[in-house]
């Protein structure tokens, strides 16, 4: 393999993980479409798509071990393709997230529709945009859009913290919608953990690019 | 680096991998102690260890890397250290989950005891074990054991949901336990995702040993 076909590799490699992204992406936004509409066709397109996601996850992870064993990389290089490897876990469970999420729709959609105090698609925003700005700080090797996930996550951690509070509380005092307040909650453990999905990318990312650092200011220094 | 220097890295890449498979055991176990006799103190040992968890984590990374970047492996220990790679990161995760199983407990200690009708050590024993064969079979290359591992989440899933039911029912029929059931009910979920970790392992370990039998074969076709 020529170091041109390399690079070409790494492209298609990078090519792939962002079509990851925005098919991991694309299932939290069905699945909470799924939530606000109660379209039980869009439930059925998420659960049909976790498995072309869990196949993209395996060819992502084929290239990059193709890449590793066709060449030996040089450091910055391996560093990525490491960090690729990682994302990719990461996206493919953003996409089981998003298939909990649509469980717990289709469970609803047996109950009475409940108006409850918890702003769902508010904190679905909040965790999609994460993902989307960790792969964006990927990609652009931007350790300051990676930092801004993490400060993200905290208010996705707060949304969670409340709507647990709000739903424990509409369980204790109206019986009548206990499930639907459960499945509320639940929906909203799915995304915060959408989020920390998001956090591993970006902290991956800062490790990446930090990393890069580290390794040329040795060169600096050894020059 | 000398073949036997890197075959000495693949060596400490195994033992620290163990170290780490042993670590998140541990917590799980000290989450479910906790759990059982409501010991804050095993509670704290459980948040102090997420950090050591974390290090040791990167330490794995850092040396699977330096692994890589050294000697060009052959296929086959290429794919041994990308499997590491992803064990790791699903260890971490494992550790992860007794905290968020700790957290609970923490909550539930400021509640009165409620006898419910979960069993959380159980759930957490197959789940245990679940971990602990997966490591066992991808250390041994043994694809019948990880196999087996499959076999078993499926029995953990019906734990969880059992629990889901029979909680969500108490909760409507004894409201001033609702709070109890609701965390026995959060921590029944976090032990199907160790247990849903241990697959994604088991999984990784088929992955690999099939590999190297496909790998194999075309050796053999090829002479």
């Amino acid at each position: 393999m020529t170091r041109t076909k390399f690079h070409q590799g790494l492209d298609e490699l990078k090519q792939k993980l962002l079509t990851m992204g925005g098919m991991a992406e694309q299932a939290v936004q069905r699945a909470v479409n799924a939530y606000r509409t109660r379209d039980l066709k869009l439930c059925q397109l998420v659960l049909e798509s976790e498995q072309a996601i869990n196949l993209h996850e395996r060819e992502i992870d084929e290239l990059a071990r193709d890449l590793l064993a066709m060449q030996q990389p040089m450091a910055i290089d391996l560093r990525f393709i490491l960090a690729v490897i990682k994302i990719n876990a990461d996206l493919e469970r953003v996409g089981d997230q998003a298939v909990n999420i649509v469980q717990r729709v289709m469970h609803m959609n047996g109950l009475p529709v409940a108006e409850l105090p918890a702003d769902i698609p508010g904190m679905a925003a909040a965790a999609s945009a994460m993902v989307r700005e960790a792969l964006e700080a990927f990609i652009a090797g931007n350790a300051e859009l990676a930092q801004k996930v993490l400060t993200t996550d905290d208010e996705v951690d707060r949304m969670n913290r409340e709507t647990f509070v709000s739903m424990e509380s509409v369980m204790a005092s109206n019986p009548e919608v206990l499930h639907q307040a459960l499945d509320v909650l639940l929906i909203a453990r799915n995304l915060e953990r959408i989020a920390d999905h998001a956090t591993n990318i970006a902290e991956d990312v800062i490790f990446w690019v930090r990393g890069a650092d580290v390794r040329h200011r040795i060169h600096t220094i050894s020059k």
